[in-house]
């Protein structure tokens, strides 16, 4: 390279990652490893990162499946370091496995691929923390079975921040993005009664959906509850309920769960959600849990956003689940 | 029907509403039944929804007129079932009476139309609980006088909630935006302190408004003290010291009481205002109160809209309402 | 009726239709009936319009799905009389079916049931003018399996204004919306001297499926050559060429032919395209071939447009081209 | 002034004009006095421009009340030299009289006041051309009767660039922005055939409006048959056939004769209209007709533009209708 | 003026700043005095307004440039009266100075003539309150330098609200955005442990500024840390310290110390940040202090801006500190 | 890579060059290569395209320092193979250099840079063809003098198709974006009678600088000419008149030469303008030229574009032109 005779210009693969003081400043995508030609030493990292752009399930039209890269190209402006915590991510090996690949007419062979997916993480380097980023919530349903297949002695929990149940009828829609719970359920991937739901709230789930969760089991508590008993008691009680109950807890974040206001890519958010200073405190309690085991984040849609508000908030809400993680 | 050739087919008048699912979730716009040409049952319904689409009124340009159109749009979005509060507002009979006319050039006669259907709505079924949708602030004086007049020997108290006083002087302006509180007052329809504001705050109101508004005996409290006291203790308080003194209490939810950040269609929203979630339980306070007995929401400009947050929001703040009506 | 006891209210049946004066302008929606509950006379129609909201067979995400209403709303502003011309549309007896029911989750399925809608369309009236309001181009390959498959010894050509071939290869990524002509020529619907597609241009199609066209024999006109020649004559002489050949000719509007300035909402518009001007110009003149017997219109996403402009160059498209059919 | 202690400071009132380098570059803002406190030498006047900022008084809400301002800002950007023919604007002196006052809530008061700001014009220096900027089409017939009223006998003419008539019925909607046109006519204000509109085209306007004109004996010209004879040709003919009857041409120019492509901020542009191109041609031929005393420019919503394209085209035609002025 | 021929007219220089009642509303902008041609009598004023119109500075491309102008179109909106405070602003004597001049393409001269104008200011009328609307926070460095050259023996203390620490290195990018508080403390200007900084939080301070300034004794408050012990209390005790040790404190508000949501304008904002009620409170206690003597906005991008959302929030914050003042 | 356990995935080094089928389609980024570790074979390339992110040298704000950029992502959608010529640009070999280092606050020492990048293009590999994304039109003159000081005895004309003269006076206000033509005569690195300039028209260049540019003997034909004989005729003549005088054509684009409607994101571009596929007619044939070697596109803010129309045609302008390159 010495030999390059243009000590004038950033090269094409340094102009996203360019520093422009050399300071040692680490950005999360100069942390996060990319998975390249050669084979990686999976001995040596904590975290994986997976991409699951799939929307065509979502019952309305949305580019969650563009949620991915846009959270890709947001992390790039924040750095490892998280002061509040004193905690630097960096500490952590993290490695961004790509995207599952998807087919353009057939919904069911990519939700196979999904799964196939998490039985291979499972397979690979089962002691990884896995990180997925929708896509819709239909994905979890995948990323679920793929974890019971790989492991099928297992008794999973979920833990669920959204505004809905998603407890929609399967028989009726097929796999799609308002019925990955029911689906779980019935298919017995889970019991209903290993679910736990922060966040609902308002007009936003039929009264049929509450008795389906009723008669289930389901446990839930609400957005107005949460925010009486303080966000961080709400999540440590159901934590507590769960890690009496099942051997790994699987986090799902919708992110609909923000107010309307917090979150306006998430199409289906509302008034009267979270906020995402709330959200950032909530993940971040689950990921210092030790049966907190996998996560993902769904059902964003960057063409719906407002100056990048919400796929900010969603790349910080990764990082504060990391942030507990490096807790443990 | 049966002979209808396409059974894969929606047809247009399923467009809008069809399920995606056959489930029983009730959707707002499935509820609200809609005045058609037959002559409807007046005894059966406990609301009346009106449409008043003026903002020709307004001291700036406005698209409030748009807004009833908005919201009807927008609460095909909603359930009927409030999981916060267990209660399903299906159990309540409502109908929408459509849109008051309007003059293209002629405000005052428009004014008059509103009027008039206040009093015919008033007559025709007393005991059903009238929600008009804005239009602008002009609106509520006229609607008032309609109530007056068709009640003249009620007293009305009216509590609003807003940014501002709305006491500006109609002889400089007309029935504009600025002046509905001060028109009821000086045509004698209410009397200065039979008012309760909510909502006051910042630099938004002049120094001789305030002035007028101690001199006519209004009673209010700032965003500040509100926040200081608790909301639900703020709106309490109004409650109780209106319902020493008046006969009916009339509800006005300016929208732009709430910050510009949760309201960003309301066209006066200003930052330091109120937050969605307080004015959600603002009105369901209000609605559970005996003398509450009409209500509006006006000042909502939808296509200052950022992503449906506003109107998502009106539309909630009227289901609110509802909500606390149903726990009377 | 006269007994409602609001003269001064429009219902809500009334509102989006209201005319502002009693003039005897009739708009778009008010000559457009749509089927209902009673068997309509099925004799009595020229036109049937059909809405095909499917746009999950999109190569990249589309809200094409949301054109079909999209444009019945946009269509309000239209009168019936076409100045130009001096012809009245209300002279033909259209009807809007409605729209093709769609599967959540399952593609294949909604692809048999557009296939379905077309069958009956030409079992049941074969006598009126199918237009079919995309969606997506991939659902032009089951509209016209569906004709083929009411009238199976039909040739059927293809008049096709698009950027694009439209031939890359369903057996890679299923019946998706870069493959409808490949894929009627390969299941043998058509032959591929029966195409003329007019619109092509600029660095958008691949070589190799440029060489795939000429194998297949295809005809073309690129927008330069039309443009040469004038859009009229390149117009007559492509319907020329195909009623030699053929007993009937499907026309399919690609929205994307138009120059990405003049039709925002089409995803894969591009610079250097039609303007709009040309394109009703092409679609009239079609409209009077007597061999032109159903129409389509596709690849237009709402949630991109700019200020409604491609969504009215879509109805006006539209209406061109039943002005021509008129002109007959 | 000499004394002023910040040599590196712009002044307030120097920071909208100053110049970036201390050329002798013109801009607009820079040629057009405002009136000010002190009475002008009217005498001195070539051209008067008024701001007529009425919306109120159109049938869809509007905010074509902020163009005047809105084009104000917007000239900042033009210089007073025109490259194309050679003319510099600056040979014509011309001020800024400011905008007629608008009550709130009357309409009818405020069309009084334009009126009488005509009347005023007419009377204090009629050898001055005025030049105003709507507001809505409303304004056209306050406009015209006011100069009718300083001139009783003359007898005027309207040639008018628009994609409607504006002949709808003022005893159903009152003075609004469609019905400029017939205002005048049944006034007796003008004849009908003294109006020569150019531009209609498509499916915006009734049947019985066409009828209404050819009754009338109105001329219009379409905007096909204006691009088959060439828009110059076009003009010129109207121009001919209008000097041949009246003494005093009034120029109308609705922005929504702009394609929609064009003008988005003309709230009823619609597709197939006029270029920006063309219309800078016709009004530059317009201002070189003698006859030519007056225009107007209306119909422009800033709210709804696109990085101010229409409001600078807006711009554009008035400075091109002066150029024409200049070559007379 | 009493000839002037236009009662009906408002005049251009009326247009802005008209009352549409004639009500003593006195609006910020008829306030603030404007510095003409006629010098001052600076002996009369309490407050002194800047604008710092530089943003060529900012590491990324930053339109904050624009932010004075926009400021000063935005507070036409703001009364001067407080009612939460039952303050008027208009007790106190403000001008504003207009804009430091900028050169196009050196922007080392464009930061020495910010420098002057602050000595300029301390030298002319030392008894005033100087504040400053940036622009980016380079200039902070500018104007502090500035008082220190005026005020060569003072000891300057700084109250930074911001999300950042702002240290990065100007030895690597110049004086630029990242860097004020180490160009000051570099330059000994001011010495580290004179900064206070509140607001810090997240993912948004590398690992190395936070060494840096616990190294170089800076004093800092997170967000977190803020809320927790309440936002009045962490700005008291920030003044506490402070007083103890300078004879000077500088108040600069970073707007991005807001979060995204309250903030949007602010390109550097990010989730989890303050909101601008909490902003409006600290500022409001900082103006009270008697050695808070200057005071700066920086790094609001207007064109990023949400419907004034964040533009609005910057008034705010300017009258809010003013309010302080005034209850000294 | 066979040890790979991920079939199921795309990698992330895959995802944004992934073909979506398996067609020999080859898409423009995946035939530009990029400058890596490796010293380049500098022998076999045909073209080097060279971004230069620099508009802090802009008059007004601009983030045209984004172009670059965006241009590259937006090349990722268009072909090597231009089907209206028949030419597959594949057959040139292209690479993409990087970006010129910027400083942040020093913007002579970022304009060196260019001026050296340049230089070393020049002297590395002499037979390329440079090609520059700007950026605003100050590099102009830096990349003109790197041409210069690399071939000291070559005669440079420049071909510009802009709205403007760019003479403004560097004496004022520095090598800005409105100065590059008169830097370059000034600096005696061109002549004046060496400059030929298409596009200029309406209200934009003062009428000084005319007389400047005929002073110093510039050609130039303007928007009205060139259509008038037609834009090919336009640009032939103006190259076969440099080509008598000078040894090579350097061809800038302005993309402000574009109308409005055209060109949004140029923030100088105006109502009058040139259209897009003027814009490609007009650099093919350039590209055809022997002289012509070099060219760069500037004055392209990516932040005010409308749907990408502009980059895109940005792209288009680029590739246009290397199909004339391939012409020859």
């Amino acid at each position: 390279m010495s030999s390059y005779p243009y000590p004038m210009l950033d090269k094409p693969s340094m102009i996203w990652s360019r520093q422009t003081d050399k300071s040692k400043d680490i950005k999360v995508h100069e942390w996060i490893e990319t998975a390249g030609e050669a084979e990686p030493n999976w001995e040596d990292y904590d975290v994986t990162i997976l991409g699951v752009p799939l929307s065509k399930s979502s019952i309305s039209t949305s580019a969650a499946s563009e949620n991915p890269e846009a959270m890709r190209q947001a992390w790039k402006a924040f750095s490892t370091y998280n002061l509040d915590e004193e905690i630097d991510l960096a500490q952590l090996k993290a490695i961004d496995l790509g995207n599952v690949k998807q087919h353009v007419t057939n919904i069911e062979y990519t939700h196979q691929q999904i799964q196939d997916a998490m039985v291979a993480m499972r397979t690979n380097h089962p002691h990884t923390l896995p990180i997925s980023m929708g896509g819709d919530h239909s994905i979890t349903a995948m990323l679920v079975k793929g974890w019971k297949q790989a492991h099928p002695n297992e008794n999973i929990g979920i833990l669920q921040l959204d505004t809905h149940f998603d407890l929609r009828d399967p028989k009726l829609i097929g796999p799609a993005n308002g019925t990955p719970i029911r689906n779980l359920i019935e298919s017995e991937t889970i019991q209903g009664n290993h679910v736990h739901n922060i966040g609902l709230h308002g007009f936003f789930n039929a009264k049929e959906l509450k008795d389906f969760a009723d008669k289930a089991g389901l446990h839930y508590t609400t957005m107005k509850q949460a925010r009486k008993k303080g966000i961080s008691n709400a999540i440590n009680y159901a934590l507590h309920q769960l890690e009496e109950e099942v051997d790994t807890i699987y986090l799902t974040v919708d992110m609909d769960v923000l107010d309307i206001v917090h979150g306006p890519a998430a199409p289906a958010a509302t008034p009267g959600g979270m906020y995402s200073e709330e959200l950032f405190e909530a993940v971040q309690i689950a990921g210092q849990h030790i049966k907190v085991k996998a996560m993902d984040i769904v059902c964003l849609d960057p063409r719906k956003d407002v100056g990048e508000q919400s796929v900010k908030s969603a790349v910080h809400t990764m990082l504060s689940f990391l942030t507990g993680y490096c807790k443990r």
